[in-house]
C-alpha cells in the first residue's frame, strides 16, 4: 500500500516510521523543506515528494499532519488531489470544526492520543502509537470500506482506534485537556496580578501552585489554534466550571462546613477513580518521603525501587525552603506495590508515609 | 528560656527539636497521648506535660500547633493559662479569623511555610524551618518586646520571619495555595461528571490533567478548616477567577484569536516570572526527554545529572500510553544548567528538548 504523509514532524514522522516498518511505501511532504529533508534522513519516508499533490499520487491512505489552524485548507487541497479510493485523515486535536468543512466520503477525522511532550521529527519513532487510543470521527457519509482500511492501518501501528462522534470528541478533550490549560493560565495570571498588588514575592508554599500551573502558557503557536478550533466546547466547559466555582464561593460565604467537606471529599473520590482508571495495573498508591536535596538522591530512591521490582508510574519532586531537603511524591501501581515501596524506602532511612 | 508546645505533630515536633537544639527547655502537650509519647521518644520535648496549663507553667513562649478549626479555643485557653510575660503564637495557615478572636497583647499570629507534604511527629526534624519564610501577623496591640523575642526565636530556628497584616496574609495564601486546591477540586469533579455523561474512560492525554488535579481532594480533616477559616478571601479569589474565565469564554465565542493568543502569551510570561522568582539559583530551564519505561531509568538520568553537578529542582514523569516509554520533564536551575543537562542526557542516548 502507498501512503502519503503531509507534514512530517513528530506525529507525521512517526506515522511514516510505523508505516514503513509494516512494509508500506511512504511518500512524505512538508511545507518546511528542512523538516522534509530531516524526515528523509531519518528514513521516516521512502520518498520526499515535490508537492502535496505529488505525495498523494497513487496513495491509498493520506495522513494530514498540519497544525489545527491549517487543516481546513490542507484537507481541501488533499481531497482535490487524492484519488477516488484514497482515505484521507488528519491528526488534529480538535475535530468538529474540520468535520464541518467537508462531507467527502473519503474523509475520516482522526486524533492519536500520543506524543504531545516533545515536537520535531527528531523525536519521531515507530512505536509512538503502540497502545495509544486513536480517535476516529467518521462523518455520516464516510465510506465503510475506507474506514475499515484506516482502522486496519492504525491497528498495524499498534494503536487502539476508537470511533467517536466529532462533537463528543471535542467535549471530551475540552474537559481533560483544554480546560486544564485554561485554568492553569487563569491561575498563574491571577497570582501574578495579586502578588503585584500585595507587593509580595511568591511564597514557597509547596507543590500545589506549581503543579496546578505546570501547563500554563503552553506554546501559543499550537494552543491558539486548539482553543479557537474547539472554542464552543471549551466555552461550555468554562461555563460549567464557573457554575461550580460560584457554588463553592456561596458555600464558603455561608460558612457551610458540611457542604465544603462533602465537596472536598467528592473531589478526592473523583480523583482516585479517574487516576485509577488512567494508570493501568491495579490501584495506585501514593507515597510521600522526605530526602536530602542533593544530586543523585532521586537516583538512589528510583534504583532501590527498581531493584525491588516496583515501577514508578508518576513522580513529583519539590525542594524544601532550605534547599537542603525535598519531598518526593511517588505513585506506584499494583496490589502490594505501596507496601513494598514503603519498605524499600524505609530501608534507605528516609521517612515515608502512604497517603490514604 | 522555657518554651511550651501545644500539639506535637510534624510542626510542633519540629519546633521542639529546633528549640532544644538551641538549648531551650521544651514542655510539650498534645490532645493525643500517643502523639505526645512519640514526641517524647523522639526527644522533641524535654517534658511531656500533663495538660496544656501544665506545659505553659513558667513558659516565656508558647507555640500553638493545633488544627485551624481548634485554634480559637486553644488560643483562649493558652492565653488564660500563660503568664503575663509569655508570647503566644500559633502556626495555622490562615490568620485573620483567629486574630479577630483576641486583642491580647501577648498574642502574635504565625504561619511557617514549611512541612506540608507529610504529617506526623515521625517526620519532625530540627531543620524543617531553615530558610523558610515564617509569616508573623502582629495585631495593633501586640507587645513589641514579645514580638522581638518571638522574632529572635524563629531566627534561631533558621527561619526568615516576615511581618504581614493578617488580612494580606490570607489573601496571599488564598491566591497561591487555597485557590489552586479549589480549581483542582472543580476540575476533577467536572471531569468525573463529564466522562460519566459521555460514557468514556479518561483518555490518556498526557500530563496536563494529572498535573492540574494533583492536589484535588486533599485531606478533608485539614482542608475543610482551612477553606472555612479563609472563606472570605478564597471566595473573593474565586470571584476574580470567575471573571477571568468569563472573559476567556467570551473571547473564544467571539473567535478573537488575537485576544486568545495574547492571553496565552501573558500566562506563559507570568508563569516564567513567578517560577523563576520561586526557584532560587538563576533562571529555570525546562527539559523534556523520552525514555524507556522500566525500573531504574529515572535513576540513570538522575545519576548522570548528579555526577555532572546538575541538581534537579523539579521533575514530572508521565508514562506513554504503551507503558513502554515515558516522558520526563525536568526543571534545572542556574546559568548553563539547561545546556549541561541536555548534553548529559544526550550522552545517555535519550531524545531531549529544552522548552523555550
Amino acid at each position: 500500500m502507498q501512503i502519503a504523509v503531509l507534514g512530517v514532524g513528530l506525529i507525521g514522522g512517526s506515522i511514516g516510521l510505523a508505516a514503513r516498518k509494516q512494509g508500506y511505501v511512504v511518500a512524505g511532504w512538508d511545507v518546511d523543506q528542512g523538516v522534509l529533508t530531516a524526515a528523509a534522513e531519518r528514513d521516516a519516508v521512502d520518498r520526499a515528494a515535490a508537492s502535496a499533490a505529488d505525495a498523494l499520487t497513487d496513495a491509498e491512505a493520506a495522513f494530514l499532519c498540519a497544525p489545527v489552524g491549517a487543516l481546513p485548507s490542507v484537507t481541501a487541497e488533499a481531497l482535490a488531489a487524492a484519488g477516488a479510493g484514497c482515505v484521507v485523515t488528519d491528526v488534529g486535536s480538535t475535530k468538529r470544526a474540520l468535520a464541518a468543512t467537508t462531507a467527502d466520503e473519503r474523509f475520516i477525522g482522526g486524533h492519536p492520543i500520543a506524543g504531545s511532550e516533545a515536537s520535531g521529527v527528531e523525536h519521531a519513532r515507530a512505536e509512538l502509537f503502540e497502545g495509544a487510543a486513536w480517535y476516529l470521527t467518521p462523518g455520516a457519509r464516510s465510506s465503510g470500506v475506507l474506514y475499515e482500511r484506516l482502522h486496519g492501518l492504525l491497528v498495524s501501528f499498534g494503536a487502539r482506534p476508537v470511533a467517536i462522534d466529532a462533537e463528543a470528541h471535542d467535549r471530551l478533550l475540552a474537559t481533560v485537556s483544554h480546560l486544564p490549560h485554561v485554568l492553569a493560565n487563569v491561575l498563574v495570571s491571577q497570582a501574578a496580578a495579586d502578588l503585584a498588588t500585595e507587593g509580595e514575592a511568591l511564597p514557597r508554599v509547596g507543590p500545589s501552585f506549581r503543579d496546578t500551573t505546570r501547563v500554563a502558557g503552553a506554546s501559543s503557536g499550537i494552543w491558539t489554534d486548539i482553543y479557537l478550533a474547539n472554542a464552543e466546547a471549551i466555552a461550555a466547559r468554562i461555563d460549567d466550571a464557573v457554575a461550580r466555582l460560584q457554588r463553592v464561593a456561596a458555600d464558603l460565604r455561608a460558612g457551610d462546613s458540611v457542604a465544603v467537606r462533602d465537596w472536598n471529599e467528592a473531589a478526592g473520590e473523583d480523583r482516585r477513580r479517574l487516576l485509577e482508571a488512567d494508570l493501568a495495573g491495579g490501584p495506585v498508591h501514593e507515597l510521600r518521603l522526605t530526602v536530602p536535596n542533593r544530586p543523585g538522591i532521586v537516583a538512589q530512591v528510583a534504583l532501590a525501587l527498581g531493584r525491588g521490582g516496583v515501577n514508578i508510574a508518576d513522580m513529583a519532586l519539590a525542594p524544601a525552603p532550605d534547599n537542603r531537603t525535598g519531598s518526593i511524591t511517588l505513585w506506584v501501581a499494583g496490589d502490594g506495590a505501596g507496601t513494598r515501596a514503603a519498605e524499600l524506602i524505609g530501608e534507605l532511612g528516609f521517612p515515608v508515609a502512604e497517603r490514604a
